[in-house]
């Protein structure tokens, strides 16, 4: 038993997307997890099923399930980002919002994981709305949460989300998801440009993980409590 | 009344070094304001005083302060830090640490301070690193904490300090000053080269803090009690 929209994770068989699934879908909500192979997206969704025997969650090919939900989530390694948005170019239409969650991380190219690489357009996220089809809006998000932390479904959360976007509206209906799950704070960071500086939160929180054998997320300070 | 070696800080009559002048001060430690003008240290030592009678402060031109501890605080702005480095050149000496708090915002060239430059060396604090006499290190702080909250003296602070440095021992010796002023948790960010992830959350707080009317801080959440 669900409610509202289905939510699309394309990538959703890797670890910040599972993880998202499974809150998701505790919190319930309908999910539709996306691979490039359907038979390990099914797979997923029956581990989802298993953990949470109340969700409502389909495997599907990725571009099957950028079709189901207004706001679809991309979260794939860089490595992957390009032919994904590529092969999204051919199914996402005007009005659907793209939650890009990459990092471009030098891992990419079997370099640090700890290191970013430069992105001709300043981002990952730019680099989405350079490719996506007209009409279509990327909001940047969802770098800064811990993967590990997101399976843990008994653990709750308390952290915030780095949201940004061109388009106010746009980020505050991703806020407005996000917030589905328990503990996540989102907060508007600015512009599509600024996702650069959130982008750098990923090699940054690994290397403290790294550190300190930790699953740091990250909290402003502050902030009022209207933040929307 | 203060207890150690005194702090430098150069740039000390802006709001970063100022305010920090004024916690280490309240904190019971000796502070030597540094400026372009001595005249101008002095009236902020004065102002120091003032905030915090007890306080052992005092203003020099920045080349005298930093001859006066063996870790000195650089609080400039970009504008300013290639200048203030080539003059550092002539008095830092080996065994010094410079505790570098430069993010290269574009309002270092009339731009936005939303918006950073590209440094050549990768970030601020690997420039400092390069300009800086050999044997004297460069340790990257204090980019996240607000001037205004400093200022607050009767206000407690509760956020963290993202220390980046290429010697563990000098980031603990660095993150042992800046746990002098309670509130503030130092976190080993990783090596000097990851300065610019940490550069990069000043513009990012700077459009939070224009969209909320606040002065937000970081912290990590999930990190273990013993970080150092």
């Amino acid at each position: 038993m669900s409610v509202g929209e289905p939510i699309p994770i394309v990538g959703g068989t890797g670890a910040l997307g599972f993880g998202l699934a499974l809150r998701f879908a505790a919190a319930g909500r309908e999910v539709v997890i996306g691979s490039r192979d359907a038979g390990r997206a099914e797979e997923a969704a029956a581990k989802v099923q298993s953990r949470v025997p109340e969700a409502t969650v389909t495997g599907l090919a990725n571009s099957d399930a950028a079709l189901l939900g207004s706001i679809v989530l991309l979260t794939v390694p860089f490595r992957a980002q390009s032919e994904n948005l590529t092969n999204l170019g051919f199914v996402l239409e005007a009005g659907q919002i793209l939650v890009d969650a990459t990092a471009p991380l030098a891992a990419a190219i079997s370099g640090k994981a700890t290191r970013l690489l430069g992105v001709p357009q300043g981002s990952a996220a730019e680099q989405a709305q350079e490719m996506v089809p007209d009409g279509v809006s990327v909001v940047s998000a969802l770098h800064t949460v811990s993967a590990t932390k997101l399976r843990e479904l008994d653990v709750p959360l308390d952290e915030d989300v780095l949201v940004t976007g061109d388009s106010k509206e746009d980020k505050r209906r991703v806020a407005e998801l996000i917030g589905v799950i328990s503990g996540l704070r989102p907060v508007n960071a600015g512009s599509l440009e600024a996702a650069r500086f959130v982008e750098a939160l990923t090699p940054l929180l690994i290397s403290v993980n790294i550190r300190n054998k930790s699953h740091a997320g990250v909290k402003l300070t502050n902030l009022p409590d209207n933040l929307w």
